[in-house]
């Protein structure tokens, strides 16, 4: 069950498509991100926050999937997810998916979270989230050694306006830092390396 | 030259050798760091936000170092750097370090960039940072493929106390993220999710 205040609070910050390419806006400043997949007639959300950008066109980014988790076996065989960007105000959502297993609890109705279909991926996505990034395995051979995986980014939809998100950052010993003011340098930079 | 308004800042907060599996505790946020190499009697240094980490023990940690820059071909060739994690008082360097290359610049000087010899790896330090993680090659497998180092974090130390730092998060456009406000959810993690 969603929340009343919180739909209320995103509906006038719809959804929007992004180019794939622009992956880092959401990614790179570091947020816990929440993994969504599907498998078997079965659907799985986990919190990571081991991830990083590889690569704008093709749009790649990389993350470590727990080899304990439910998860990690579907991401395996389905090769595809959602990575869901949670804004400040699903923190204890955040929290609790991190401290649950999908082998003991349905933790999205525990934990209020809306679910859909991605758009072009086989996956279920998060439409509360600030941005949801669908991607598909693109190379697991780094996978036995590091539970490594390559994802290439296939679509991007996120809240860009009005205003900036609030991320959720994770510092470990459960504690959390959010985002905080943003400040902008373009005129220090040379003009090639502005743009996303 | 150092700032002295930098260094009276600093003094009161010093470097203390942390275990070298909490790196997450400084990278998992996702800062942007700056990488320092030394190679065939050269030192550079370079701003990078894309990296993650691999794994508590052994402390691995990954990142992505553009082909087109002199560190990459310093990595390389030396296998060792640092990571060094700027706090905000630093974001004019960091910008000013990503936007230059050093086959035109001293960029330690240009940027009033103090250095110092790591302790376990060949390679300069940044004592003006927050925390300095220093780092060997252990794979670099994924580096014709995607410029993508797996590293091992040998040694780390950072300013613990007293309070928590702020770091400087890239979005992409010119355009940072400061940490915000920290925290705790301490009492929503299952005991064996708590420490770094």
């Amino acid at each position: 069950m969603v929340t009343s205040a919180l739909e209320r609070a995103l509906a006038p910050f719809p959804l929007e498509s992004v180019p794939a390419s622009h992956a880092r806006r959401f990614l790179e400043p570091g947020p816990v991100v929440l993994l969504t997949t599907r498998h078997a007639g079965n659907e799985n959300v986990m919190a990571l926050g081991w991830h990083q950008v590889l690569e704008f066109s093709p749009s790649l980014v990389s993350c470590v999937v727990s080899r304990s988790s439910r998860s990690f076996e579907m991401l395996r065989a389905s090769g595809e997810c959602v990575l869901n960007v949670p804004g400040s105000d699903m923190l204890d959502a955040v929290v609790g998916v991190g401290n649950c297993s999908g082998e003991d609890v349905d933790k999205f109705a525990r934990f209020g979270l809306e679910r859909e279909d991605a758009l072009e991926v086989d996956a279920p996505a998060l439409p509360q989230c600030h941005a949801l990034i669908e991607c598909r395995v693109s190379d697991d051979r780094a996978v036995e050694r590091y539970n490594l995986f390559i994802l290439e980014v296939r679509h991007i939809r996120a809240r860009v306006t009005p205003r900036p998100p609030e991320y959720v950052h994770y510092v470990g010993d459960g504690e959390f830092m959010l985002s905080g003011k943003r400040v902008s340098r373009k005129r220090l930079f040379r003009p090639e390396m502005l743009g996303f």
